[in-house]
């Protein structure tokens, strides 16, 4: 039997790309294991698998019976279902520590790096296992995306150590023009609907008993987002409508660094104490803004009195 | 301000010698960080500090406002008190995933190996630092403790070739002959109450409603626990007496291989239940056990009917 390896709820590209190395990485190292995945690829993370050759990783939702290993989480609420009824063998993970406990002894790789796929790449030097050139190359991108092309405060000297040794082995020689290539892609909004482009990247946070939810989309120029802003206010006012304090889109312009906030709330005074401006309307530049997890969710946190 | 590094309340050698080794090997890094104890040496760990001239870690029971690395647990009955007051930086371990949890990304080396000084050997050859004569031999000294000198089921390769390795770098010509030395010492009980025996290596479990004790004490021949079995079974009845369904002492003698199991039961059928042999009155011999965590605590569980 082969364990699954498989990352979070509604996966991102470290998630695809970190199952698929993993799974090689372990089955080199005589434990058999198979890439899976809790959801379909996003428009970026197909780019990705097209363009260095990865199949898509196989769906799974249940852990019933299985052997598993983890990557980039360690929360329940982003695990597959019945975790504790399959085996969990390995976490490998660049988050906080999560919820999860085991019964038996695991192994875990965690660093505070930006990627996950940073933590793989120092297993495969520790292990001294060659890296496949398309596998590589899958790395390199999810190490881009999660950085922002490295200009995320959660970059590491490791991340970008770790691109450049991919970036030889995968034969890219301007990285900086693939990860262009990829966030355009990722820019994209054309077929989606409303609903589906404020969920792309959105998680609920429970503040001081107050439901606020944060979405994020990145591009590479916040002109691409003109047509569709007025559809994107909307939908976030009719979600905050239903049971929401606030529900806040960060648009984030990768290339000016900032992003522009959407705000749909019960009570603006929020967004001017967390970040000291004043919305202008439905919305507010924060400049030097790019990293939800660090310099939005914390000073929220602190606004609704955490 | 530099970090304590600290292992679990009760400390054995494993928990002293890495708290002493990952100090030395982050602040390498670049990361200030000290070797801390929740408690005094054993005379097995003293006798590792004086064979290697290691100086015991500074007593801490307190997280509130220091950065804390955690060896050998993960579980917050372990831990010193507070520690979501203090500022969680790292765990390296070798047990299942305990109940702690953090706010911020951090670094995590755990491995399924029969101990944590066996990690702490594959961090330092993944930095490429130079380990310390001293701390080598205090790192091969816990190794054989936790492995019970390679005997114990929890034993791996990698634990095994840590030792080899350990042993060039301290200078141990005789590995063997040095663990039987240490085991002598751990195997000393003049001067001890009975109930410092008892509780030498103890943990109380909750086993479907039931509180059991269960404790171990290791020896190189069984024949030095004569004089004292029958303190020891009346300290454990006693112990039973207040509040427990079972207290189980085991008696293991290194050298054959299994354990004497003292008992002090309401219901001995559990006995017979978890391991299809009949107590001979107050005691039992089981063959071939040596691990609690492994091969006595997993039957008595399902004997209880978890």
């Amino acid at each position: 039997m082969a364990a699954y390896v498989v990352g979070h709820k509604n996966p991102d590209t470290d998630s695809i790309v970190s199952a698929i190395a993993l799974a090689d990485l372990m089955t080199k190292r005589g434990i058999q294991a198979v890439a899976a995945a809790q959801g379909a690829l996003t428009p970026e993370s197909k780019f990705v698998a097209d363009k260095f050759g990865l199949k898509a990783p196989e769906l799974i939702n249940d852990a019933t019976g299985k052997q598993i290993m983890l990557v980039d989480h360690s929360d329940i609420a982003q695990t597959v279902e019945n975790l504790a009824k399959g085996e969990l063998l390995a976490i490998v993970d660049h988050h906080k520590l999560g919820d999860i406990t085991t019964s038996n002894p695991l192994t875990m790789w965690v660093w505070p790096a930006g990627c996950t796929c940073t933590v793989i790449k120092g297993m495969y030097d520790f292990y001294k296992i060659e890296i496949p050139k398309g596998i590589a190359g899958g790395m390199l991108c999810a190490i881009l995306s999660d950085t922002v092309m490295f200009k995320s405060v959660t970059c590491t000297d490791d991340d970008k150590k770790a691109v450049e040794a991919l970036a030889k082995i995968a034969g890219v020689k301007d990285v900086m023009a693939l990860g262009m290539e990829m966030f355009k892609v990722k820019s994209a909004v054309e077929g989606a609907s409303m609903k589906d482009l404020v969920h792309r990247d959105y998680k609920d946070f429970d503040m001081s008993g107050n439901k606020v939810g944060i979405g994020q989309l990145e591009v590479v120029d916040l002109s691409i987002l003109e047509p569709v802003k007025a559809g994107l206010l909307a939908e976030i006012k009719k979600m905050q409508g239903e049971g929401r304090h606030s529900v806040f889109l960060l648009l984030t312009d990768i290339m000016k660094e900032g992003s522009e906030m959407l705000i749909a709330t019960k009570d603006a005074s929020v967004v001017e104490k967390a970040f000291g401006v004043k919305a202008n309307g439905d919305s507010v530049w924060l400049k030097g803004v790019m990293s939800r997890k660090k310099q939005v969710v914390p000073p929220f946190e602190k606004a609704f009195g955490k």
